[in-house]
């Protein structure tokens, strides 16, 4: 799965720079809600602290819910961007009316906290569970697909959504092949995330260390994650 | 601080049960702003796993910031309150205006995103920090104490706040106090906690567990944390 | 009806307290919309003002509208709490989505103006009116309860709603059956209201006096209620 | 006072129909606050219910916190119109941003709900109060409008409002004067109204008898309003 | 069309002054969706300067969308009011939830947007469009009718709605008769606005001139407009 | 001051595509509020228009309130993107509290407006105007420079806000000077609006043509503007 988010992202990359997909060392298998969110992201926040000086250009965070998203930018010396505010936000600029199409329903509560945090719910008429956890894809195959795409037509027509997100976060392969089955588009965060990290690159924009962004204390590290506590 | 809690805890509690403050085994000493929280919710989930069949009968939350509470009600089977959450309800219920005073800036944001999900938000009319960290109380003493007065005495004249909510977790003695030497009601979220907890136990009320509340998949469990993983 | 009412409440209460129930001397016989509101409650402020010195703990306003919460505040000494207000506050502490079933379609606006005010709007995606009046349910029996249900089950299939709240004040033994039955939690107001009454008494908390819930002033009682005018 | 409204509106009234200003039998001499409110509305309402067959064209209820404005509306058979709704619309027609100026501390809270009831809270930049009770204006005299000068002014420096709505009912003279005086539009709720109500009089407008303002069933009457009763 | 829209505004007018229907010297024939917005704004801007110093006593702009409304502000030296922002006020004046009913699915957009603006978007609970452009009712006559009373029963029945705004200019003569066969009111933005235009004559209400509507500056008139421009 | 903002949109450009920046025929020299932002609009069209099948690979619109970006993503085959909601998501990625500096008090509520539309207005804490036309960078130098200092040092020191977005079209060298000087983000639209336009056209991304972007119909096109009607 790391590996063909990696794919996903080098497909939309402009040349140069090089995408490196990280699994975090531990945490859960997959993120649906609460409870694997907060268990995934010191893990996640792990990896970014390991950067280190020799920091990476800018980082995307592969999870749709955004776990992890703040802290990170409290850490990371570079841009961070999640792919879940990445969809919502381009998407919003493609269309008036959204709909988000996520895993479980456990999903959905999370994503409109988000949504209503980046100002976007009004323009999200609706988040649809497809009742698919997030392996479901490879494992089911051909039926998940099926199953997705009838979201995707609920969408269009009984929510007049004129443009999809797929709160997936290896769909990018189905993405287009949807766009085009349903006549409207079906956005894969993952390449978009990718090319508004270059954005932020190209602008040097990272985030401002004023309030909430400012850079990590030292005594928040203990246990197995001391070791990646920021040196002065 | 973990005892001093739970002194305010007991000073309020019903007779009967027994309170008892826990500090997780890990995480970080004090939280302040999205980092520090990132790191202590797995720690404070374990403790909230490690009850097992023999559960408590209700959980608090001792951070202002109610970091992790999301991810707890998909771990307890009992009910499970933050100390953010209970303060600003109550408070709603007893002023139209409300001021929230916390540690840092950059815990602003965080408060902030959780009085719009919560819906409170339009009822708070301020949040202003007091530039001091969680211990600056113990350390700090007479100043410290002076200094939130200075910010309560600025969220009532500036502000028209009716009440002051208190986002630091050990100033339950320092509430009253301000309470009366202000005009106006301090509001400390440990005692609120306890009694909206003993109220949730009365009714039988735990989290429901149709949607984003469902109790956790094992497999979020891994590395430091698998121990704690439910057993089916 | 009142007496019923009064069972509910004592059925929840904290050992100790005496509860008393008691209908106004005039007034309409039930409230279902913003008339029957307006009627009710000068005579509910009548209630309050007569307590005097020798005044009760609190207060347990038992119509789901809260007509006259707010005046009451601007009169008692103690802590007044409304049933609606205790419900879906307490409601969204145990559920992301709510939905509210309530009596006649008259009565939703005055409901939904009230959770705009609370700041529940957002979290609650329904209000249901089971087009039953307030004594539909004693008189219709089995019938009226079959009716209820059927919302019930529609608030969850339909709107996904993770918790209900009853908008009727005496359907406390029909909340537990109805919960089970549905797989949901449905929360009766006034079990919930004392409960949080009690909360208030334990915290010392009254509505705060310095602006809108200030005391009110004596010429505002005339006709029939000058006897309840406070005296200096 | 009651004289004083009526020659308000007698001014801007188109030429034909009759204006009659009447003071309800009973209730408190003015209004400040939800406590004052509570103990107005029923009395208003008697005299709406009087009206009987031979029913006025329209009525204004002239008080700026539109108290009973929604009740009326479940026993008129003739529009309703409240000066503090028909003051804010209309200030939102000729302004983006408004600020309104009422009494007492005591009666912003009030307002405020009511500007989120019509949706005008966004446009509303702030709601001072002057400090001053209705009857003031007349006791004070001078002074007393030098005191609303002075929030007049406030508002339109500090809080950038381009148009100011009076939160007095009878302050009709005194606004054409504040206007010139400051350069941006004193507006007064009298007046306003009654031009609404002809709009609506020529419209055949009333309220909606679908839902909330379906009317009133006899029940709600008792005591000393039970000649008001609707007969079938 | 515009014969017919002056008709429709000379029946609901107050004697005295004359209402004359103007189309504009070009722009597009009709109006549905930003596109057709834009290029009708500068032809109907002129329309307003043309006026000079014999002046018109308001302004009626005869396209629901509020086409050019803030921009004929800045340039009138009278009231100007649109038919959309007419109808959703006074609608929302005798009804609770609001429904509007459009030409084409293009315009729902800007509706929604002009519901935002004007604060009322929380009072619509619907906008639906009926799939007929502006000229559909002249053209299909009882067909197209037929459709919009359809979409006027859907509103009642699944939105709820109790009153429906009429986003079509020309529609004032179904507008009773669609009141009447569905038991709600239809209201036609034509007849308001001219409503709403003599209580603004009648107030001496022009838009203020503090921000966002002060005069014009010259410069700003190009190409065919530049004989419009203000002269000082 | 067109060939100033192509070279500031070339400085941040990606290398290949090539960066042209055109003058509309006609219109207003500078665009403050909304009678400049009327006139502008259909020239702006019309250079799209003119576009044909060898259209450009994107648009950005120059101009911070973005006039006429809805109208113009009815008309392109291409990705449209407006400098202020560029300016104002990308803000929002990187800080929490955004404040937003403008030319005169008549462009704020335009971009307020613009930003509720974009669901950025909670984020957005004020909306400063400097007084200062767009022009008055050129002529005023230094003073002009000075001015807009103080207003970002207001804007961080009394609104707290983590970055400033600079609603000026032509400020790019600015910028960074500000951002250093002050400590905090300086951000203007051109540059970012140029990297947002890049990563739209390398993911494809058109504005979606299922409802309010659909394409314009011919009809729309009269006088002057006609030779740029779309060809079937």
């Amino acid at each position: 799965m790391t590996e063909k988010i990696g794919r996903a992202a080098r497909k939309v990359a402009a040349p140069g720079p090089r995408i490196t997909a990280v699994t975090p060392e531990r945490g859960p298998a997959s993120i649906e809600g609460y409870n694997a969110e907060a268990f995934s992201v010191p893990w996640l926040l792990a990896e970014i602290a390991k950067g280190g000086p020799q920091r990476n250009d800018a980082y995307v965070l592969a999870c749709f819910d955004d776990s992890g998203l703040d802290a990170a930018r409290t850490l990371a010396r570079s841009p961070v961007i999640g792919i879940g505010e990445a969809a919502v936000h381009v998407a919003s600029l493609i269309a008036y009316r959204l709909a988000v199409i996520t895993t479980l329903s456990r999903s959905i509560a999370p994503i409109e906290n988000n949504l209503v945090k980046y100002g976007l719910d009004r323009r999200c008429v609706k988040i649809r569970s497809a009742q698919l956890p997030v392996f479901a894809l490879e494992q089911l195959g051909f039926d998940a697909r099926r199953h997705i795409a009838a979201k995707i037509r609920g969408a269009k027509t009984e929510n007049r959504a004129e443009a999809i997100v797929l709160g997936y976060a290896r769909i990018a392969d189905l993405a287009n092949e949807l766009s085009q089955e349903h006549g409207l588009r079906a956005i894969d965060g993952i390449a978009v995330a990718v090319k508004l990290a270059e954005a932020l690159v190209g602008l040097g924009l990272i985030a401002s260390k004023i309030a909430c962004y400012a850079f990590a204390l030292p005594k928040t590290y203990s246990g197995p994650f001391a070791r990646y506590a920021p040196r002065p």
